[in-house]
């Protein structure tokens, strides 16, 4: 057994773990939202998150990978890489491309589940599949590259670690777009002036959800290496934590001082939060600027949260605030405090602007892409729910079945679906 | 430091690691059982997942590992190893023996949790903890080492990476023999001439089952290596994912088209399908091959399904579609698809013909030593539930206690236990 | 590539993924409880750990890991590292001081978190933040110090290799402390001259938290060699399972016999007390001794539980029996069958001294530490909760939301917080 075999093999099993914990992201996901949302959509927000793990990861097999992170062209995207053949040497990697590809098909996943909370409880089940496949084919792939995949905001010195920008905030200005095209839900802006609330679920379910993103967000942040013998692999996990402790800390503290209540969904997205503001900058900033990061994160997302209600913009999970307000957040924030070019660590502006400029550029193109593409998906197919869909929910609308069932008759399989039609 | 023992530690975290993945599967299947059966009998489901990874542990420690593992005796069965104890040598590890026996632990547990499904809401819970001795003990052990302990399967040529026949065929037609001679549920077969379904108490309870047996997928195909330094860990660990992601699709989409609905457990359970259908070629067979056989996985699972349901067959979870049907197509499919010797693929017909004999002796043998086994235990313990105990469920007839309370108040203990009797 | 940097590398992933494996247990311990507890206060628990793992985290990076690790003064206390800053060579690690640190403070959260359990249902909240502050800054840095940190027990020859006694012990009786100071619950004691029962509300999520807890156990203790190539790392998770898989089984068993039911907690609980048990001397006894101390840890856990009864201290997930009973039990164990010095395996009376009097002075610490802390918190804040608060459930009172939601309708925001005070 040589060293460079043991070396490779190191790096392997590293990408390989972290990618499978970021898998069981995806279970983090889907249980968050169905804790969050009514009972009466709990099993189609899941379904959701399964058409994202199922479909989309063929997708970015079939096409997305190769757009991404194939080999350059001018810029704008990639080329080769599709059906994982063709030359990608350009990467230069230690890992196999296979391996390299799965951590990368755990990503593209992760970005269209932000946008299954925010359209959660109304959007049409058949259109949200054809979102999935614009997606995960086409919108964040292009942007993928552009800074990761050799494309030009890359170039221009953007950095973004494990996507504060990239994932984060792409996608939730994509659920935002999504949100704001679809429309709240019947009941959310119409008992009143002030806006109605739906109450959650089930909040241990959603927590369960939200411990295992924790969990997987260290694979999240710490794999993004791609190399176990990457010296800064302590100091993200470290930073990772510390964010997601100070995100939740916060929200905790403020929500008892202020309403003398600890709220748990704002503890939950809270430390959610944090996680998603040190995402770009895990690799680049000190202890204490995870901790005023995460900090703060936690408090632009309750800020974010806010402005959506007063802009009458229902998104039942906050699935923008919790990743397009603090991905923002971070994003910017590596413009303060990289130790490689940090406005308040020795650099100029130079790092601030060109942060600004990809995230400006990113969310636009998550914004419009998603607004554009659904009114093409309307084409063909309703992107709303109807009224009567809506209301008896879309558990039973489009899956035919409830969440749970205290029943212990058995019932005829003819009255499961008595229509063929959704 | 040498290079032997940096060697032999990343050897030995990758097991262990990856076996603990494994192991967490048996939430996976606790939860995923739980959510589908009546509400009435989740609990005696996860007592049963408990029962598999207690008793099942200290009995393949005892006995079962030596029967597999130990030095051959005639092709048939090992003859050392028990208690870890004695020579082990011909295994020829990189990693230490108890670090293998972990390994193999956490699959022994997997198989007799297949059974559980099958026989849910209804067996003796008495008749169950033995059956649990004789599957570790005994029935998958020989099995085992026909294949994969040196014994005569194992040097035919039979191809089984990680145990689509080995565990999950196996499992399945024992799971299949004991739903037979069981019988099914009191009102599954007898409202009229169709069948009748009873409805799962938890949806979002069994999904997350499916990702924490999704995620310890990972561990339990990749794992299966044995060596972090063996070059085709990345490409399991994608054709995992990508038969996974295609077994789910395919169930999606199908069931959305026929039905006009997604159907939530055929998409969960296409999922698992597409994973038990990799789990023998997942170090053979190219990424094309992989995706053909988590698609056909699932259809299969499905058709399986309805097959069971023309046969008056009762199988609360669908243990016999998703394992021993799923299981029985892929280890076929490695006789198409393996890049060593497979039928399209350059080979032969030999190795497909030994996929064949190596299945129908492994599936007979699962099926009729669980017969003669539950035969034999009903000597002394009814196998089945008194009427009384399955209509009132197996939560209060065995555990005295229901899955949930909503109940705020207090009770007097002697009313939780009001006789002694079960 | 040097085979240093590689070597640094495989320690670091390895610590890192059993951190994050150990900080997933703070969901296991989440739901556990949340699941044993009534459904009223299952919000309010979960919140408790979610305070673990924020506040926590970040008392001890300012001060708790300081005066854990720091370079050590007189044998009391460590005087260096705060902020992860200072002089930290003298603990020679192979590992960056951070990646250590986050190992470490996955301990802490975990210590904290089991006293949550026994003042569940009846503390007051902010109490409950204020001893999160005091446990994670002060106790059991300290007494963490004395065995781990180069202080006077571990100068003595104590062995706790991942902590019987350090963490379950120790907060074991800081939960007892507590518990016996806050007093019962409303209703335990009072409905005639046997207690009563408060049936779980959720049975199948605290079996998710068992499964994670179980999970990460694998992390906690194998992770605590903090070296990828020690040797013992496969043997440590072989114990690990099967003293987990003898204490469950021995409950089970044993209930299932002495009542004619198996009782599901108590397996539960079971396995736990194994994994506890078998904490302390994971690293130091053998595969036989490990059956025998899961085994009797699962016996000591039922007979504290019924002690505690017997005295009218109410706990009411079971953290004395689990923690401390199992985790002294493990720690004596040591001293019987340690093969570096045990009673039964060549040593003389000497270590198993040691370890009593290392168990005296940790209980009586956390003892003593927690009690007169709490009286000195209630100056400022009542410790427990009024019986209104009580009544209504903490999670309303604290929280202002149930854990479960039914409704399909929307309600005013204003009617969430009907007053601004709790």
């Amino acid at each position: 057994m040589t060293i460079h075999e043991i070396h490779a093999g190191l790096d392997t099993i590293w990408v390989v773990l972290t990618a499978a914990m970021i898998l069981l992201m995806e279970g983090g996901f889907a249980l968050l939202e169905a804790g969050f949302v009514r009972s009466k959509n709990s099993v189609n927000i899941i379904m959701k998150v399964f058409a994202d793990i199922t479909i989309g990861t063929l997708c970015y097999y079939l096409a997305g990978f190769g757009l991404m992170w194939g080999a350059d062209y001018l810029g704008i995207s990639g080329k080769s890489g599709f059906l994982l053949n063709g030359d990608l040497s350009h990467l230069k990697l230690s890992i196999s491309n296979d391996t390299f590809w799965l951590f990368q098909a755990a990503f593209v996943i992760a970005v269209v589940s932000i946008v299954s909370g925010a359209v959660a409880e109304r959007i049409n089940f058949r259109a949200y599949l054809l979102y999935v496949v614009l997606m995960t084919v086409f919108i964040y792939p292009i942007a993928g590259h552009w800074v990761w995949g050799g494309g030009w905001l890359g170039k221009l010195g953007m950095q973004d670690f494990a996507g504060s920008a990239v994932i984060h905030a792409l996608g939730g200005f994509s659920a935002l777009a999504a949100a704001k095209l679809i429309g709240p839900r019947a009941g959310k802006f119409t008992l009143g002036p002030e806006s109605s609330i739906a109450l959650p679920s089930n909040l241990p379910l959603a927590s369960v959800g939200a411990f295992l993103l924790w969990f997987g967000w260290f694979g999240f942040n710490a794999g993004s290496t791609l190399q176990a013998t990457d010296g800064r692999i302590g100091h993200i996990a470290v930073v990772t934590m510390l964010s997601a402790a100070s995100g939740g800390a916060a929200c905790l503290i403020y929500t008892l001082f202020i309403y003398g209540r600890s709220d748990a969904p704002a503890v939950i997205n809270g430390s959610l939060a944090g996680l998603v503001g040190i995402t770009a900058g895990c690799a680049y900033v000190s202890d204490g600027a995870a901790i005023f990061i995460g900090a703060s994160a936690g408090m632009i997302m309750l800020a974010a949260t806010s402005w959506l209600e007063a802009k009458r913009i229902d998104d039942p999970v906050g699935a923008f605030p919790v990743h397009a307000a603090s991905g923002v957040w971070g994003t910017i924030a590596v413009g303060f405090f990289s130790g490689d070019g940090g406005l308040f660590t020795g650099g100029g502006w130079k790092l601030l602007a060109v942060q600004l400029l990809g995230l400006a550029v990113l969310c636009a193109w998550g914004f419009l892409l998603t607004w554009f593409g659904l009114k093409l998906i309307k084409i063909w197919v309703p992107i709303r729910s109807t009224e009567e869909e809506e209301d008896i929910g879309l558990d039973i609308s489009y899956h035919g079945i409830m969440a749970t069932h205290d029943s212990a008759d058995f019932i005829k399989a003819e009255n499961m679906f008595p229509d063929n039609k959704d």
